[in-house]
């Protein structure tokens, strides 16, 4: 089958991003990222800002409080308002466009297409702190506290949305360690599988 | 860093096995599956064939039972005497020369060294039933009740004996889906990786 559309889910400090913008742009596809929060805004109601901080992301209070506090009497929570909206747009960009779209779940949002080659981007520890380290200018041990937070953060949400286990083989057709492999060879091997 | 030794773990039915065949027979380099369990056996003082049918795998009772049975006066079950030789044959192996092996934990077992590619092949459930059906000669039901087996034994197995979890992409420098990329490519692309 041909596939059209790239979803990248990555470890924190992997170079996923990295590796998805320079896939989308050797391929000539659209890539989306940040610009899609304000397509989630509009869809949800919410602010930029919020979902920026949110979308993705579960609340740092971790599943168990995660799953039972902050609903309205529809049973809703504002995270899960903003993972529809989320959904909806992530559809409707698939429907439309070849394209490389880095995280939210997309691998399992897309789940009933047949054109999405799912990747999943993970690291050594060290490379990773050092590239944290460097793009954001903080310490070792700051650099250790932020990619073990977010990828909490982003496993929780995963697994709280999805039926599946983030981080699982099973669930990408694809996954690399860019420290151990290299960021060209990661964008080779993802373009030679589409 | 150059790698010179191939571990491949695999999903029963995902054609890892004949996916390492190929690859070491492409690259010149040997090829360790079946072939081990006479070094394992001559180690272990067990039978060839004990070993052939437990070596790998957990006994069908489970995680759980498997913790705590059979174990004699020192502590250790005959599974643990198994592993322990397992472990030491792996351990020569990957000292004396370039090779691929199969399954049995190798890439846990080879952990410190830093000249191991770590692959990890899963597949589709239609396209491994296909394959099992085909291999063993049996129904789309038998099929699928060993594949799960095979896989749960397999797991318990690797779970109880490393500390990580069999299947987590993290464990492996790649992890690919086979019936997705297809066997040729999975080759190809495990030998730009070395």
């Amino acid at each position: 089958m041909t596939k059209k559309i790239i979803t990248i889910s990555r470890e924190f400090g992997s170079g996923g991003r990295f590796i998805g913008e320079e896939v989308a742009q050797k391929l000539g596809i659209a890539y989306y990222d940040k610009d899609i929060i304000g397509q989630i805004a509009e869809q949800s109601g919410l602010s930029p800002k919020y979902i920026q901080e949110n979308a993705e992301l579960s609340p740092k209070k971790g599943m168990f409080a995660y799953a039972f506090t902050g609903r309205d009497i529809t049973g809703k929570s504002i995270e899960d308002i903003v993972y529809e909206a989320q959904r909806k747009v992530i559809l409707e960009i698939a429907e439309k466009e070849s394209c490389v779209i880095i995280g939210r779940n997309a691998d399992f949002i897309l789940k009933s297409r047949d054109d999405v080659l799912n990747v999943f981007i993970h690291g050594n520890m060290p490379e990773k702190v050092q590239r944290i380290c460097k793009l954001y200018n903080v310490s070792e041990s700051d650099a250790v506290k932020m990619i073990n937070d977010t990828d909490k953060r982003r496993r929780t949400n995963y697994n709280f949305y999805t039926d599946q286990k983030w981080g699982m083989a099973d669930n990408y057709t694809l996954s690399l360690n860019s420290s151990q492999i290299g960021y060209p060879k990661c964008e080779s091997i993802i373009m030679q599988c589409i």
